[in-house]
Formats: structure tokens, sequence, C-alpha cells
């Protein structure tokens, strides 16, 4: 029988890697015996304390996969974030909850809701299924959604994110608001990084518009610390600007205990950034006061100003 | 309190009017008492005949709307197929089983599955929020699902599809196999129509790759009765083609007694159908052995020989 593959999108964050590994189980629940738990990029430090916390291995590496393959995308559907050539890939299923951004020429199972995480969809639908959440699959849904709400302060943050971490706090057994500052701390720690890696640990590609950009972001419990290395980021995405063709690169440092982002902001689009959030950049970079969320305070905005 | 407009697809069918009527009681149990079941159309024949039989008022007739209004779109996606100007509208819900067509700038509650009706899937969301379904609406989706799936047996057809309508039938309290065959009989009946009416009574633009498309769909208990019209048809056609721009018309003439399908082509690409199912039209025509569903022996195959 021919295996289905369950994966996220490329540099893969907490959401991502334990979607995989939750929606897999739900697949195996299910009946279907044949999914397999993907992803397509190294594990960010977050995520690896999370496994390590609840000594659950990391879902299988893969590069590339063979026309045809049966795949399950979740926390994203947009071509350009997932595995190359998706186009040739067979979709069973999304489960999502960002914009709209496949088109296929068949219909297939799509689940998508405007909540702040995926894995808050995912509870919906072992509830919906009838399928037990047992305390180690609780703690990894709980994980990714206090990893993508900021510990449930995020803007993106819905009242169902709210319910989703209540109930799977109760069936882990543990203090949520504990563990998840633990986790976020863990994920801020970019010692062990590289200025490359660090440009590449959360960077998602976003047209707005016609402006063809990335959007970075790296959390933090001190702004100024990750500013010390403010040259050094700037000579990278200088690089990555040039090699990708980019019109605009924006790194978002966002404060995880005061919920502020410091943008550095390069590219021959950079004023955009001045213009869609009344700011001036200095030396190429400028407080975005209250923006935590790249996808309701970042995509749209500058989509509408772009 | 602004409110939420439902509508299906242009040229309206029954799962498309139905499902606006049924989301509407669905958003109305659940506390949006701002939802307006709206269709962008007439109605046809078939769904005239549920609509009596129930004695429900057809959803309201709407044309267009206001930049900036909240929607629920239901049994479609695709923007060519919705209110003219979908890009300004505030899409809060889709909930659909067709392929994706949609890009939105905004997460959004998205659910589609690749089952046989959008009523199918109406049923689950019923079920999932605890809401009972009420006798005449029950007998709504079972109307839309027989539809679709030419009771139940197109090859559209899904396990979950025959779920519902045994669940649906047992609330509504009817036979559906007796039901069902009158009300797609009662679709049939095109004598009160001009060969214009005919011709856009189902027409879906449809681009294969660059090949610019209509694709009708008429139901009929006898294909050669529809064929006296044939000369007709073809003149009508031709009118639609040079105003249209296309370059191809497949009329399906659908026998939902057989399971066939009579399909007259024209445009410059009609030898695209002779390669994508291996027939030689004669007189503009074939005969389609098995070929009833638009969706899942149309579109794809078109598609790929395109």
């Amino acid at each position: 029988m021919d295996k289905t593959y369950i994966f996220g999108h490329k540099s893969p964050d907490t959401d991502t890697v334990t979607s995989s590994l939750v929606m897999c189980e739900l697949e195996h629940k299910l009946g279907n015996e044949n999914a397999v738990a993907c992803r397509l990029g190294s594990l960010n430090k977050e995520t690896e304390y999370v496994l390590n916390y609840l000594d659950i291995e990391a879902p299988e590496l893969i590069e590339s996969l063979e026309e045809g393959s049966d795949v399950i995308l979740v926390d994203h559907n947009s071509p350009s974030e997932s595995i190359d050539n998706l186009e040739n890939m067979n979709i069973k299923k999304v489960v999502d909850h960002h914009k709209i951004a496949l088109e296929t020429s068949y219909p297939l199972f799509y689940r998508a809701e405007a909540v702040g995480c995926t894995e808050t969809i995912l509870f919906k639908l072992f509830n919906e299924n009838n399928v037990e959440i047992e305390a180690k699959i609780a703690q990894l849904m709980l994980s990714a959604i206090i990893s993508d709400t900021l510990l449930l302060k995020s803007p993106t943050t819905t009242e169902d994110d709210k319910i989703a971490v209540e109930k799977l706090a109760e069936i882990a057994g543990i203090d949520y608001e504990e563990y998840g500052l633990e986790m976020l701390k863990a994920g801020t720690d970019l010692s062990s990084f590289t200025i490359d890696e660090i440009l590449a640990l959360d960077a998602k590609q976003i047209d707005f518009k016609d402006v063809k950009s990335i959007v970075n972001q790296v959390n933090t419990a001190s702004i100024p610390d990750v500013l010390e290395m403010k040259d050094d980021l700037e000579a990278g995405i200088e690089k990555i600007i040039e090699k990708e063709n980019l019109d605009l690169f924006m790194l978002l440092i966002t404060d995880i205990v005061n919920s502020n982002s410091q943008v550095i902001v390069l590219g021959k689009d950079a004023a955009l950034v001045e213009k869609a959030y009344g700011v001036e950049l200095k030396d190429n970079t400028a407080l975005l006061e209250g923006v935590v969320s790249r996808k309701k305070q970042v995509v749209p905005i500058m989509t509408e100003n772009a």
C-alpha cells in the first residue's frame, strides 16, 4: 500500500512539526496505517525542546517525493512553502490556518479556520471523529498553540485556541503557562546559530502584490541582545536579497515578553514598511509597537499598502 | 449589525440553492442572526420542484453587493462562478466540494471535502455542532445530494453521501428513491425554455489550461428528445463562442436513467474532446459512455489532455 506523506511548511516551526505528528496519529486512528509524519527541514530550538521534553522522535526529514505521491499538507497550503513540485503530488487533505494560496484540478479534503494554530483545528478533528487524545499528543498540540499565539497573547489568538489550550492542559496534566514560558525561552536561544542560519530559521517568502519579499521572524526575550548582531545580520540579508532577487526583506525581532517587534528592513522597497506602519526607518530599523503576528499584522497591512 | 450574505454559484442548481438555505439555518442556530440566504440567478425546474414541494421560499435574488460585505460561499469557491468583484468582499466562510480556485489575502473558515454534494458536508457540520436537523431542512439536504449524485449513481458518490441520504431520509420520513426520481424528472423538463436559456441553465466557464471553455450540462430521461433541437442548439452555441471568445463549448446531455452523456462539441479546440475520450465526433457529437459527472469525468480528463 502506498504511503501518505504528511508534512508542514519549509523552515519548520513547532506548529508545522507537531501538526505532522498529530495528523499522522489521527490518520492511524482513522485506519490509514500508511500515514508517515515528515518534515521539510531542520528542527528549531523550540521544537527540539518540545520533542526532547516529551521523548518523541522527530518526523522523518524528506527532501523530495516521487511524482504522484499521496500527501497531506498541514500548517500551510502555498506551493512556495511546500515540497518542490507539489503540483505533481496527489494532495489528499489540507489542514491549515493560513490564507488560501493553492489551486488544484481536483476536489480534496480542505479544512482551514482563522484560528491561531493548526493544532486547534486538529483538536477539533479528534473530537469530531471521537478519537481520544493521549497525554503526549495533547502536550504536542498545546506546545504548538502556545508557540503560535505566544502564550495566547498574539492578536491571532481566538476563543477556540483558548478553549483548546485549557482542555489540552487538563489532558496533559501540566501548568501550561509555566511550561509554555520555558518552551518559548528555549526557542529564543540563538547562540549556536550562524548569521545565515538565523536568517533562515523562520523565513517565509511572501509577495506583497508585485513586491517580492521574504519576511523572517526571530523571537527573543531581549531585543538589544539581537541588535548586537545588526551589522552581520544586514550583511547576510543583503546577500539573500541579491541571490533571490528580492525587492524587500523584513526581519522581525519579536519580544515575546513585551509583545513588540523591532524590524530590520532592506531592499529597494524598504519604504513600503514606513508607509504601511507610519514609522521612519533609522539605520534600516524601526520598532513596530504591538506587532507580533506576521500573518495578522504584517501580511494584510503590507499587501494593502503595496 | 451587518448582514452576512450566503450564496452559491451562478446558474444556481439544487445544491447551490438548498445549501444557501441550509447554511443560513446553521448560522442562525449558531447565533449569527444576520445571515441571509441569497442566490445569483433564476431557479431551475428541479429546484423549483423541491421548494414547491416543501413550501419553502427561494433565497433572495441578488446581483451585486457593496464592497466589504461579509459573505459565505457555498457549493463553489471560484471567483469566476461567484458574485462580481468577489475580491472586494470579506469572505467569512466557504463550504464546498469542488477543486480549489480561490486565493485570499487572509485566513478564513474553509471546509471542503471530496464528496458528492455540499449538503453532505453541511450534514456533518450540523452534527459536529450538535444542531438538530428539522424535517424540512433534512429534505432540502437530501434533495441536493440526490440531484448532485443522480440518486447515488454518479461516480462522485461517496460513502459519506450514502450515509447522509439514509439518515436524512429517516429524519424527513420519506422514500428517497421515489421522491428523488420525481424530482430528477421535474428537472429534465425543457419545454418552457428557449434555446438560449437551455444553454445557460447549468453552464460553467472552465479553462482547461489555456483552452477557454464553457461546459454545460442538461439532464434528460431521453437523449433523442434533446437531439431534436440539435441544429438550434448548435446555432446558439456558435453565438456564445463568438461572444465569449471561447476555444471550446461542450454541451453534455446526460441520460439520468442510463447514466451516459451525449456531448455536442463546438469551437476550434473541439478535437480535444476526441483526444481526451478516444471518441470520434460525428456532426459535432459523440456518446460518452458512463460519463455523468462534469467534475469527476470531464474537468480532470480535459485538463490532463489540454
